[in-house]
């Protein structure tokens, strides 16, 4: 499996954002590149498993791991800079979900699914290790929050197909993809968008 | 895959238990959409990867995807009529267990496993969704709660065998299985069964 | 799959330290029961799942099944020579990750992985099913306590393949990887070694 530019920025991402994450919860180096890695590979895990496409990706070369290893170590040593760690952690995330959608749906296509399980896929891909991340870190999982998250996933997973129809080239589809991820996730958190709770009258 | 009446019946009744568990937590549409899906789905696809079956189900096609979001909206319109909700939500998943143990039987059958391993099989696919289920609402998951739960599950599942050893008809296995479990189950509540816990002297 | 000494003595091992971790909180015994069963079985049906050997180890024959149901009814017989829990729990769990290191590398082995992702492999296998053991009985997962117990895996990963390069004899190596992780866990334990927090500064 050749690594694009796409998944080693979203591996990168992610893998910042759980290093963040583990060391606002004071965790000693190996516990931070524990969560750094589960939160990194775990969307992928899953998306693997589920399709049967096993060994899994981190276990048929190393350079997942390397990447892993090297992103820790960098949120270790700049972590003064990222002082206002949980802006940095939010920015990490958001942008690992962008582009773990689209790789989720790629995977979808690339064994014919039809729009809406390849959207469904690329879903799971983007929130699984941000949800595994918050489980061990003790958090309420991110989809349960009140701001747009999944939500997010599925707007661009439309956006995707939608920019399919309409024959544009593959990279505009892709940045078209991730930027409304990220743009609705941030105006979502910035304005404080919510679903309504569902109220027993 | 051919959808049975059992599947569609056994879906929906957990999708109905995991929205109303949603309700209850005053999750938004998209959290109750959420814990409905993995509720239903959740004891199924573990019983697909831990069998091999892959792609699982859910993604071969939107019919289980379709079910789930209805059987959402309908929990969500009828919620003031299903005011006892833990009573209902107590009904549903039993229906859902009772059915599901069957299915998980099947499926172990339809590969040639033991009748032991398949009744494992069977309490698996019966018992994970709720368990699954009750982890994200952050209740005690229903297995380790004092009620007689997968036991249920197993003693349909010596039921099941136990009138195939008989050449009974299938539909009179099918009833009988899911009647023994959601009997024993009714009981168990109802009076209080419990097995003793293990003290230490 | 033929069970050699190795696999019964861990599963024995992690069986018994999960009967006990149930028993410590008051579980009923089919509670003991599958907190043993998960314990015993969730590094390898993990292990298992990532490289996609389906179906699992235990669902292809009963024997883990009987080691287990064993196992924890002796360990509910001998609860009360067992009095000091929490030690024996240590020890049987240490136990277990010796042994579990070496299956899980050779499993890797077994498919021609190399050496890195056999200790990656070999280090799930280990520390999944004390990790999920944990997750239910709402204890902190051990990966992330002050204590020295991955890295213990990681370490006895590295002598084995050190010790293979010296073509020593495979039971010299098991018994010298299994001793390593052992003794590194118990020294650590015993002289609270541990790894410095990340601190923000």
């Amino acid at each position: 499996m050749i690594f694009s530019i796409l998944d080693i920025l979203g591996l990168i991402a992610f893998a910042i954002s759980g290093a963040l994450a583990g060391i606002e919860k004071k965790l000693d180096f190996f516990g931070v590149f524990v969560i750094a890695m589960v939160t990194s590979i775990g969307g992928g895990t899953l998306r693997d498993l589920l399709i049967g496409n096993t060994p899994v990706f981190w276990l048929l070369n190393l350079q997942t791991f390397y990447i892993v290893v090297a992103a820790t170590i960098i949120s270790i040593i700049f972590r003064q800079y990222l002082s206002f760690l949980r802006t940095s952690l939010f920015l990490f995330d958001t942008i690992g979900i962008g582009i773990f959608t689209i790789i989720g749906i790629e995977k979808g296509l690339s064994i014919n699914f039809s729009p809406i399980v390849c959207i469904l896929l690329g879903t799971v891909t983007a929130c699984f290790g941000g949800v595994a991340r918050d489980i061990l870190c003790n958090e309420i999982p991110v989809i349960f929050r009140k701001e747009i998250y999944a939500t997010a996933c599925l707007m661009g997973g439309f956006m995707f197909f939608g920019l399919k129809l309409l024959h544009v080239n593959d990279d505009v589809i892709y940045v078209g993809t991730a930027g409304t991820i990220i743009l609705i996730r941030i105006l979502a958190v910035r304005h404080n968008w919510s679903f309504p709770k569902i109220e027993i009258k």
